[in-house]
């Protein structure tokens, strides 16, 4: 080895130790006639000292270092007269005796420190500069800790890790595929796997009981901000299990996350119908964190002339605790808000509950104080609170918008730490969505989802009133996993596809190579999987996937850093027997 | 959840227990008024009795049981008249009082039990069904156990697990790659790695310090017997480090793994150098769990007249301890085990140590009675051990075939034990190779591997004689892992692709990516790579390592289970500006 210690584990009772060490220089400073230097390493930062009286021209090689220079040094550790709380190495410094540079370094296009001047793209293009940057590996720190606690817990619960192959065949359903053209099989294409779903129902029928895996999956999707074409996944199944019992598993994993990594002993996990998590939040991953729930307010102020109430499908208010002092700007700019494009409200209504418990309203003409206090009394409102109300003509597209101002009025109000957690499962999802466009309905989740059972009588007169056994865990307003039960009876599959709309043949060449395999004894089985990138993102309480992937790529899926993709020699193409034909 | 306990673990304790089961029909047999059935899940089998006299229909509705159908049965757990010593549940049975059939099964295409009827094209095609046998999940088991263990014990040494991007560019060198033509940048390509070797040596200069992954590599080639397209690696690089601490930190993962996994204390690992591995087993990868190494006989046999030898560039001897009775039948095999094509040897000649201690060969006539106790003398041979000697013009081709001829003798006596370990470090390999048929140097290993410094000024003067800082562990004839110390000085970078023969242009073009990152800083590293897959299989006692892999591909890189890879549609090619051009 080249050293001895890290720069990140000496300590007062190390004093007087003769250790070696070998890292980066951070910074250098003159002062007096000693020169100090910040050695920085993956363990932490630790002081050196070079003294122009007792060494000169030591000291003065020491002058010429750079920053993000490679050193080996050897000294004395000692007491700082000068400490610093706040380093953990912070009350010593090397009195340095010896000094190798193992390499120097040109000047870096950035500076490596937590703030830096660096902008994206130029962090993009040297990422592996910006990975020095302490803030940015400890993403990567929590994220391998992690995975590594995921597997723990479900090694622990008899879960094992299969790997699933990458190069599979296109499914039938979903986002597009990325292929691969295969040398060997000219004209023929693998698909990489958008996830290992049908796999891992195969590893049920061939009985390995809990499976699980952290995978790279894919998807070759036009990216918006948050997306990256490679993702991964903890992907788990489970057989011979109902519902509640995929919950408990995981709801244990949770915690058990929440234990070993954020030192949190987290109280059970909520369990929302999707319909309530849609009346009360708007969403079907509500931020729970706080409450401020929707109050529909369709019999209290319907009715008395306000042609905007009373003309509309639904009208919905929240109580923002202790906001009624809000100035007339501040109510100005949360209309704003809401009448952007992309939120859609035509206008939103204010009520104050002043101190004397008079409610004073944007709507005052319309509505007596009688009615209003009313109003008052439904919303759970006291002295010093404010009331906002949207309406609309359309039930869920209203929610959605008061689902947004909720979300902007607990940022507003601080409601949403991103060192509390709340998290919940929402379960009863419906199991098909019906599209307008197409006038039929899709699977919600999939076609293997499995409807409640109670609710299959309804699979022919009432389609839309079906709930599945599907289930989402949500943790501070981000749908951090996902799954459902699965079907594992081959006449509920087949009266599946037809409320979809397949015929037999259709469903046969879908979906056959899948419903061949249960012929041969599948077991009632299912699962979930989290999106890791998220769950991560998540725990270090970061808004953007890409701060905790090593070498993310840009949304327009390149990686800049490696400058992939890329053109590749004809000679390739000709062996692929394949032709590029981009139109202009 | 469907049952209270598994196949696996009720025993003599549970008797009078109510439990509920669910898992597959192995098999049913009737004896007298009984009805027996064999319960198979993940964990094991349990028999269920059913009586046609406490409960008749119950009983005949076991009678219609199929191989393969999913039961949940309930019932009392009984201690057994006739116990089954051979399993772990065998002194128990379950008096079934309740079935219920969750899904019944089509007949399977061969039997599922250790002996199957099955052949490979059946078994790959039905791969889900081929993974209910116990056999081939045991293997699947290990693997997991395997990957969690490298974890456990590379977590607690410090190494950060991070994952590196699949979706890659075209690497400069190696093999050919697997590409993936890119949507939003039409005409351009992604390739898959072949393993993540420059993003973990960027992971050092990011400071990463222990970096290690689990990893999908992929490689188109040409598959042989026990190649696959897709492979996993163990991946790991570390900084500040020499030699000798990457062979520590991976002589005790080794050896972590024998402890936990096979309940064995390994000891050291010999480190042999690659020129001793050539000249004492004639390979790189010596199985040493024998002796029976090369003795040199140039010395002793050349000379007499025996033209062969007297012309032979290279004449080596093993001795096969106690073989002496071998009859002419079994020496002619071996020498037409030598003469096949495939070894390629002239012929063989022999010596037999008879029980009065003298030495009877097969090239009497060339060599007196005293010759051939010098043979002996050299050869260290006993009576009872029999001598076979290759000759041949080229050094190096003959000692492959000795080496052959050695493992096979190796087989035959008995000495190649799968429960046998025998681990070893092969240091010092050649940092060149010259190619005859390009009248060139290449690199051995990869040309950032660095030589060992002492023989830097031999690069200029004798490039064939440097050494290199590389390595690889093998285990009983198996390179399970292997790697490097890579060079960080660019200098001493510079000076190695002269020797390869690169323009600094070419080398700029092919490598500058990656120089260009060492010239922020760049730490002293090394690291290694191990197989995952043949780890596992060797862990196995298997000779190929598709037994070790859940879903894997045939000869032609095709997943027959999957039919993978296929056609894609017309709209998806167009979407991607290919056009398909498959020469006949």
């Amino acid at each position: 080895m080249y050293r001895t210690k890290t720069c990140g584990e000496l300590r007062l009772e190390n004093v007087n130790e003769i250790v070696t060490l070998s890292a980066w220089v951070q910074r250098t400073r003159k002062m007096g006639g000693m020169t100090f230097v910040d050695l920085r390493d993956r363990y932490g930062v630790t002081q050196l000292v070079f003294n122009n009286e007792t060494d000169a021209e030591l000291c003065e090689r020491a002058n010429h270092l750079g920053r993000e220079f490679v050193l080996q040094v050897t000294g004395c550790v000692a007491e700082r007269s000068a400490k610093n709380a706040n380093l953990p190495t912070g009350d010593v410094e090397i009195i340095v005796s010896e000094m190798n540079i193992l390499n120097e370094a040109v000047t870096p296009p950035f500076t490596i420190e937590d703030e830096t001047d660096g902008g994206d793209d130029l962090r993009m293009k040297y990422r592996y500069l910006d990975l020095r940057r302490a803030c940015v590996r400890k993403n990567l720190e929590l994220r391998h800790k992690m995975a590594f606690e995921v597997r723990r817990y479900l090694d622990e619960q008899g879960f094992l890790e299969v790997e699933t192959p990458v190069l599979v065949n296109s499914t039938p359903e979903g986002a597009r595929d990325f292929v691969v053209p295969s040398r060997m099989n000219p004209g023929q294409f693998y698909a990489l796997p958008q996830s290992p779903q049908t796999l891992k129902q195969l590893l049920m029928v061939s009985g390995f009981d809990r499976y699980f895996q952290i995978v790279k999956c894919f998807r070759d999707e036009d990216l918006r901000a948050d997306r990256q074409p490679e993702f991964t996944q903890i992907d788990c199944e489970m057989s011979f299990v109902e519902q509640d019992d995929v919950l408990n598993i995981f709801e244990g994993m949770t915690k058990h996350l929440f234990r070993y990594i954020k030192n949190l002993e987290l109280p059970d996990f909520p369990r929302m119908t999707w319909h309530d998590a849609m009346k009360y939040y708007g969403s079907d991953k509500p931020d729970t964190r706080f409450d401020m729930r929707f109050v529909e307010l369709m019999d209290v102020l319907k009715g008395y002339g306000f042609a905007v109430f009373d003309s509309a499908a639904y009208i919905g208010g929240i109580c923002a605790k202790g906001a009624a002092s809000y100035t007339r700007k501040q109510l100005d700019a949360l209309t704003d808000f809401v009448k952007r494009p992309q939120i859609g409200a035509k206008g939103m209504v204010y009520a104050r509950v002043e101190a004397d418990g008079n409610v004073k309203s944007s709507v005052d003409k319309f509505y007596s104080q009688e009615v209003l206090q009313q109003l008052k009394l439904a919303m759970n409102a006291e002295e010093g609170d404010l009331i906002l109300i949207l309406s609309g003509d359309d039930v869920n597209k209203t929610r959605k918008q008061l689902c947004e101002l909720r979300l902007e009025m607990g940022s507003q109000l601080g409601l949403r730490d991103k060192n509390k957690f709340s998290c919940l499962w929402i379960v009863d999802f419906p199991l098909f969505e019906w599209s307008e466009e197409d006038q039929r309905f899709y699977a919600m989740h999939h076609p293997f989802t499995s409807p409640r059972l109670e609710d299959v009588p309804l699979l022919d007169s009432n389609p839309g009133a079906v709930r599945a056994n599907a289930y989402d865990m949500v943790i501070n307003g981000v749908e951090v996993g996902g799954g459902s039960i699965r079907i594992h009876d081959s006449r509920l599959q087949q009266k599946m596809f037809e409320c979809l709309g397949f015929t037999q043949e259709e469903a046969e060449r879908r979906f056959g190579f899948l419903m061949n395999a249960f012929k041969f004894g599948a077991p009632p089985h299912g699962g979930l999987a989290y999106g890791l990138d998220r769950f991560v993102s998540l725990f270090a309480g970061l808004d953007s996937i890409r701060d905790v992937i090593a070498f993310p790529k840009n949304n327009s899926g390149r990686d800049v850093m490696l400058d992939a993709p890329g053109i590749i020699d004809q000679s390739q193409l000709d062996e692929l027997g394949l032709k590029i034909e981009v139109k202009e």
